[in-house]
């Protein structure tokens, strides 16, 4: 039973991923139309250059002007994918008020203003869906808030940023220093001209905020991510982790307190075992380990960016709307009725790896071992190392608040025989 | 806006799945009905032996009457969690006439009669989700079906047992021969005390017929898929495996033909290199690898059977198909329609290792490439061993049909220099 009248389709953005979606839509039409139960058609395209040439699409369907396209009243769905705050959010909040549903790769804005898009997507009774916003291709969004959603997850673990994934597996696997991996990476064009969003964990804090959402049925915006960039990691602090059978990550984690009453999301290098499924993933690679009380530990695996992957996920969003518009109903939108509040950094608790240079001599690993304990940080391993009349010593704590290992930190650097603090690490996924 | 009459649900089947599932939707009812939109109610549960203790189940919901259940006329949807042909088969269509839509877990029933069951699912307009039926609670059939509907998938490459995957991956560990291995798997409840259906690979078949026709958009049924068990699988065998830098799984592979007019399905071990993702699937886990045109290669992680994890993927599809009677809509049902013919095993192209032993003199190796000249099969690597006055002869092939390679072995079979074939592994995932 195939509808004859096309839906119509919007595309706000014809760079790397639009391109692949205009290009999908029109080599895979028969496809789509057998999937969707009608046939779908590419109405306009909004572009900043409507001078450059694009292969494959008319001409007459380009135009500069997005605000009138999504203002036409005869598009089925919008898909942006321009990205940024404006001119996006204003051109969604248009067509969602013209009766369009619409698909967005759009992190940055889900991120800071999701609650805002699916208010008004609720109120005008159409759909939004973003799989493309978080971690490319992999399927993460749709698996969150349907196939767990009889489930109660607990902790979500994920690289979900491709950029820092190749340089520390560079750094790891060569013994390479952060800035010649960065090199390489920009050399490869895998790492952007200016890689801070990447480096610095804005890009993995937005899809944190996302994530934290979902897997949580609650609101966490981007300024509730604690953030810590990797450009600090060292080619030693490697070494340290492979000592102790891990790896470095840059890791996006979400979290429900123990006693399931709040919330934290953050974003920091920390060291993996190497037994755990995320420290195998390589490359440019993301991945997204999912920890639940009913289904266990899962993890989705893909290339997180690139433009044939992130409009395979637009598409497969395109097509579950275009669904929803045949049949009159909406997918399930945006679900935060936990209202769980999101605890600062400070309560979050894990493992650390402390590297301290301490003067080499007797009665040091007491004073700092008691500095721990005066803070409440338990101890599970030191290994001390002399050098030249300086030590160092690699101090792996228990479970400890982030707020008592700051304290502890603190209270370490004015002692006399402290030279020095080398690296503090996070230990996660045990 | 909550709906309050609740939606009503029926229980088939109160084993190790079914006392989860009604165990969850007590203790999960406020977050359930949050997500659904309304309250979802137990109604019935119908089992075989009704004097069994079953905790937090009320005595007045249990029935051995399972017909009558499905017959009542107000159950929403019927969860079928049973298991086998019959009688599941008659149940779920006793539910779909009388107005229910159906959840199950059942792969043997989707595997041999899905498409009956679409086609009764689709004529009474309900809903059939069966996320449950395939690698347990890893998302697999909603990613598959609707995340990548707007992608065209290639292949599908999955451990999709957890007991072979167990046996295996001691056998990898720790030199086990198969019987040492499937005596610890069955001592720790990895095994069942009958382990055909898993170690002859009928478990995973029917997991590969499903995976096919829902990957490829077509039908495949569990006849079609070419099946071979890993009980021949030796010590020696994982030795050339590492030799190769390579180990052993049971691989469930369904993959289309280049042209793309056909495809395949088939179950057998196999060599896989150790950087391939699935290589560091341990112990029990099952996780499945998706190649498609857009999104690139997916892999899919998580425990492929017990009681919660299935459970969970059993309330995602109740979340789903509750959500979707308040719609009045349907989810994306059957996609039949690429109807592409399942090819036999012959025309399945793949590479090959094979153990040879030889007689130890000159001119065997000139022998043993004539036929594998003679027949098509191109030789990637040969490894000459001698030991007293025998040798043994490994021969790794490129791409070639598994019709050649059979005639090949027949040849080599009917040498005298050649006094048996000691074995023939596949080589995948490269």
């Amino acid at each position: 039973m195939m509808r004859t009248r096309p839906l119509k389709v919007a595309l706000l953005g014809c760079g790397v991923v639009g391109s692949e979606v205009a290009r999908i839509m029109t080599t895979h039409a028969d496809d789509l139309a057998a999937r969707i139960g009608a046939p779908v058609e590419l109405a306009g395209v909004a572009v900043r250059r409507p001078d450059k040439v694009r292969e494959g699409i008319p001409a007459e369907l380009i135009t500069t002007d997005a605000t009138a396209l999504v203002k036409r009243g005869d598009i089925d769905v919008v898909v942006e994918v321009i990205g940024g705050i404006e001119p996006a959010r204003s051109l969604i909040t248009t067509a969602f008020e013209h009766g369009a549903s619409v698909v967005s790769a759009n992190k940055a804005l889900l991120a800071q203003d999701g609650a805002g898009l699916h208010a008004i997507a609720e109120e005008q009774n159409k759909d939004l869906y973003y799989e493309a916003a978080v971690a490319g291709a992999i399927p993460l969004v749709r698996p969150l808030r349907e196939s767990l959603a009889g489930d109660k997850v607990n902790r979500v673990l994920g690289i979900v940023n491709g950029t820092t994934n190749f340089i520390l597996d560079k750094m790891d696997s060569t013994g390479a220093g952060y800035q010649e991996a960065l090199d390489e990476a920009t050399a490869l064009g895998y790492a952007e001209a200016d890689p801070t969003a990447d480096v610095e964990g804005f890009d993995a804090a937005a899809k944190a905020a996302i994530l934290a959402g979902i897997a949580f049925h609650t609101r966490v915006r981007l300024d509730d991510v604690y953030r810590e960039g990797m450009t600090e990691v060292t080619a030693a602090d490697f070494a340290s982790a492979r000592g102790m059978g891990c790896t470095i990550k840059l890791l996006a984690i979400c979290e429900r307190a123990a006693d399931g009453e709040s919330v934290t999301a953050r974003v920091h290098p920390a060291m993996i075992p190497l037994t755990h499924p995320l420290a195998s993933v390589r490359g440019a690679y993301n991945a997204v380990f999912v920890e639940s009380d009913a289904a266990g530990q899962l993890m989705f695996y893909g290339p997180g960016a690139g433009g044939a992957p992130t409009a395979s996920a637009v598409l497969g969003d395109l097509v579950a709307v275009c669904r929803n518009r045949l049949s009159g109903a909406t997918g399930p939108g945006d679900s935060a009725y936990t209202r769980l509040p999101v605890s600062p950094m400070g309560e979050v608790v894990t493992r650390y790896h402390i590297s301290l240079d301490v003067a080499d001599k007797p009665g040091v690993l007491a004073q700092v071992a008691t500095v721990f304990a005066e803070h409440g940080v338990s101890i599970d391993t030191v290994r001390q190392q002399g050098k030249d009349g300086e030590a160092s010593l690699v101090v792996v704590t228990h479970h400890a608040s982030d707020a008592s290992l700051n304290g502890t930190v603190e209270a370490l650097r004015s002692l006399d025989t402290v030279r020095g603090v080398a690296s503090i690490m996070r230990v996660e996924g045990e």
